[in-house]
């Protein structure tokens, strides 16, 4: 798609650093990384979002975080990584074109979450049903 | 799995409230959520982190947390929500039974990933090549 910056990728108008690529997804290194060898996972056909994909592309870019993910703590020798996906911009989905972010870590590496709180009473079961409520 | 908080909310030693559930998978609310309506998606058998889980079963857990991703959207009437998985204890993996979060965004939300930095001269290169080289 024209003007995205990852099918600009995939086209080699842009240069990167390929981790992986078979005939469904492509995978290269964030040029910005949270630590060395962060990863993007990436289908090679534009798909803005998760409500755009099919659950098979999607599920194959989950079988490749996997792959990649093994290879990253031999290679890189870390310990362990974490994986995320942002979709919508409201979630900070910086590029419209569905991709996973594979992060590198280490014990003590001074990564946090998101800070948590409790729900208020009776907030939870409220909460719980109407998520569950939309789902066939 | 004894001692395993997921396993005893499973078999509902410990409540929770729930969102989804089918033969494999199981989901339903963090307890201390960072936004209303996080949701953690767990398999029902006791896995312990990515490596030790099949592909099918991943990819199970994946097209779920699609399913309540849209679901969420509508039923809480958020903008986007982003996902997470944290493979090990170095990724901050608190409770050994792999599991994704899903959390609801909304825009001006305020959360905000890791800091990024970019690769030194030659570097990028040589951390693609230790990952790729140990795939097969």
């Amino acid at each position: 798609m024209e003007n995205c910056i990852f099918c600009k990728i995939l086209d080699k108008a842009i240069s990167c650093h390929k981790v992986y690529e078979n005939e469904f997804v492509f995978a290269f290194l964030d040029v910005l990384p949270m630590s060395p060898g962060h990863t993007i996972v990436i289908p090679k056909e534009h798909v803005a979002d998760v409500e755009s994909i099919s659950d098979e592309l999607l599920m194959e870019m989950t079988r490749v975080f996997k792959l990649i993910g093994k290879a990253m703590m031999s290679g890189l020798e870390v310990e362990g990584y974490s994986v995320f996906l942002d979709n919508k911009s409201a979630a900070n989905q910086h590029v419209p074109h569905v991709h996973f972010h594979i992060v590198p870590r280490k014990e003590g590496d001074g990564f946090e979450r998101w800070a948590q709180s409790a729900y208020d009473e009776g907030e939870a079961e409220f909460v719980a049903t109407k998520i569950s409520r939309e789902i066939e």
